[in-house]
């Protein structure tokens, strides 16, 4: 239990996760007069827009993470702690962590969001979300163990079942992940096998409303459709999802019942606010929305605690059109900055505009080399708007060598179609296979004599 | 359970490890008219000489790895399958993996070495060894959370403690670690932390025998210990271990006891065979070595069972000078070659000499400008040497892409002490967080009334 000292008189600052937004926050209050001490669970900061690339295996976590320690680690106000904050106790300005407490002046919480079964957490076994390194490893490895185990079983029901891929929502991740386990299946690992063709592979996109990339212009989402069809992945739109149970996914089809048979399903459908939410809520008494969000105050506060903000896809700003600003990175990346700005006017005594969010348009990507982008006043889909959607990720990328890394390993990867990061890691096994094996019911009788002259 | 059934009337020849002995043998055979079946329970390639790189946070696992399928792929008369062998049926000719069974007419195993605590098992989880990516990342897990703590806590015992990292065996794994956690400790990281120094981190290799590197020459050994005292590793030799329990060793030095505290302790000092090599011994009556390592005869194969081969460091070849040949990438790779030769032969119903082993020498690193190199003719340190092991390492990096990027990532770790993939992943929990907020010692007393009004 540790407790810690400020060592100056200076204001203190303290950042709960690194995400886009507090890592934001954090970097532009490095040259100003305060304290900052920057909390997180992990030591670094994760690019989740390229998450699904390393579930799918084109590239590396360390590609995609980059040590908070080495973000901030030179600016000599900043502290870094690796811990998890538990709980507030906003009447004594302090937060309260697994192994410490700390006092705040002004307090920013990024923590972001979880996946979110509507109810149905039990669903997450059979169908895993992606929003850690550990869940992008996990489904990596669900994935191509699923060709390895199509490839030996025997009954052609049974390979039909490994070689069908089943993904639960049709936003940005559920189109990404879909486009890119068709690439695999259809292009990277056709050569692969001697008794499954991987191009027979089915990929469905299961989307509960009319179409997929809901908040995209209707065009947008047409063409990303038809693109996605081109990779051969199946579009199943207007399906609810009723019941997941190992390999099996119910959906509802307007009166139609219908049972879908993949061993691989993912879940890419909806997100809820991290628990640190509610334990907030307790404290401060701040309304949260359905999906346990944060309903903040037009300068990102929180309602009678004007010391305490919060940011990023925690926080719910609906002071803009009347509806919360979405939960993507370049909204979380101004909200941190905007914090640096309201801080730092705060601390010369002077103060700040509301924050506004000048939307920057939205991507996603559907293919190796096929994206749709909407900026507002210019749509665009196809070849041209992969090129943006590449140069837009490397531009914010942290790390210069991230940046350069990933360029050559999509270089790599687009040139030659191999995977150097599809490894099934996580899970070995020597322990007892002595004993296994001479007690093995594989084992032939006929050798009924056990020889026991071994020399070890 | 499945049984492959031969399509081809070609001779079957079935390789036990995608190890560099198994691995080429595969590549080469890959044009033989034989049909040729690798296992491994591993779906890649892992390239041991650089693991200890990746438990110190200076590469990312996918960089010393190479999925088998996409190296042996393109070979139509290869199969890949993805199991453990727990048994032989030499008498039936076929062996036995976990879900299946398979015949061969020429089988070749190279199932490696595990960690050899020498009867000491138990101490594996509080000194781990390093032989799978899984232990590079709990390793470098290991080592990056030691400074975590360090800094956190508040007894200068503790942070002392936390600050002591003790890596067992002076051979070259146990070198490398050294070098590359005095490294991190004194340069890398320095900057990074605030209420320690790392530069005060005390790095001990420790070492049963009177020098570090056994079978180097006496001088290299004098040249190795030197540059790694200038990097701030001491060097303890001449001592047994006789204890390990939960931050603790406990070291013989001639008459002396000695206990050291250190709350990282890593295992370099032995290895023993797989367990497979029981399980063979058992069914072929072969001799093993006191690791544990098969007896070949002098070309490769097992006594009486000509058909059945062993390679790479699970064989123990005697037929040279008169002692074991070392267990090094470079002899694996010559007996993997030596086995696709002989099989080619046999099948045109020629045979081909012996197996020798022609020294190509040996290098060890000890930091990021300095290795030693023993070419037999030649010796060398430093700089020179240096250049010398990277150039052999990326050369024998199995894919294109690999050599490419481990290349520019060392290069930019080199420029800059950077150091990307010092991530340490594994271990997230974010369940139950609310109950343990609410239930927790640490929250304030303050506040007494829960307040209900929870909107989620």
């Amino acid at each position: 239990m540790y407790n810690f000292q400020q060592k100056s008189n200076q204001p203190h600052v303290v950042i709960v996760g690194g995400g886009f937004a507090g890592l934001y926050a954090a970097k532009e209050l490095g040259n100003a007069p305060v304290q900052v001490t920057l909390i997180d669970k992990r030591n670094f900061h994760l690019f989740q827009p390229l998450l699904y690339q390393v579930a799918t295996g084109s590239l590396s976590p360390a590609e995609i993470c980059s040590p908070l320690r080495l973000i901030v680690g030179k600016n000599e106000n900043t502290h870094v702690i690796l811990d998890e904050v538990i709980d507030l106790d906003p009447e004594q300005k302090r937060v309260i962590m697994r192994e410490g407490v700390i006092n705040y002046d002004y307090l920013i919480i990024g923590t972001g969001v979880s996946h979110h079964y509507f109810g149905n957490e039990h669903w997450e076994t059979d169908a895993p979300g992606l929003k850690s390194i550990e869940n992008a490893l996990d489904i990596r490895r669900k994935i191509f163990l699923a060709f390895e185990e199509a490839e030996k079983v025997s009954s052609p029901e049974e390979k039909e079942e490994w070689l069908t891929f089943a993904i639960v929502g049709g936003g940005p991740t559920g189109v990404e992940l879909a486009g890119a386990i068709a690439e695999i299946a259809h292009k990277i690992i056709k050569d692969d096998f001697r008794e499954i063709d991987t191009t027979k592979a089915k990929i469905l996109l299961i989307e509960g409303m009319n179409r997929i990339l809901p908040p995209y212009p209707e065009d947008l989402s047409q063409k990303a459709q038809e693109s996605l069809e081109e990779l051969g992945v199946t579009v199943l739109t207007n399906r609810m999802v009723t019941n997941i149970q190992k390999s099996r996914v119910n959906i509802r089809h307007g009166e139609e019942e219908e049972t879908i048979k993949a061993r691989t399903i993912l879940w890419a459908a909806g997100v809820k606010a991290s628990a640190l939410a509610e334990v907030i809520a307790k404290r401060t008494n701040v309304e949260v929305d359905r999906a346990g969000r944060i309903m903040v105050e037009s300068n990102l506060s929180i309602k009678n605690y004007p010391n305490i903000f919060v940011v990023g896809d925690l926080a719910n700003f609906s002071h803009q059109d009347n509806k919360p600003l979405p939960g993507i990175a370049p909204v979380a990346m101004e909200e941190g900055l905007y914090m640096a700005k309201y801080i730092k006017a705060k601390v010369k005594g002077s103060s700040i505009e509301p924050f506004y969010y000048k939307d920057k348009g939205s991507l996603a990507v559907i293919g190796d080399n096929y994206a749709v982008v909407n900026l507002g006043f210019l749509k665009l889909s196809g070849f041209i708007a992969w090129i943006v959607w590449v140069f837009a990720h490397i531009y914010y990328l942290i790390e210069f060598d991230n940046k350069l890394t990933v360029m050559l390993q999509w270089g790599w990867n687009y040139l030659t179609r191999g995977r150097g990061a599809r490894l099934i890691t996580g899970e070995i096994s020597e322990n007892n296979l002595i004993n296994k094996s001479f007690n093995n019911e594989h084992y032939p009788p006929t050798l009924t004599e056990e020889k026991e002259t071994l020399k070890v």
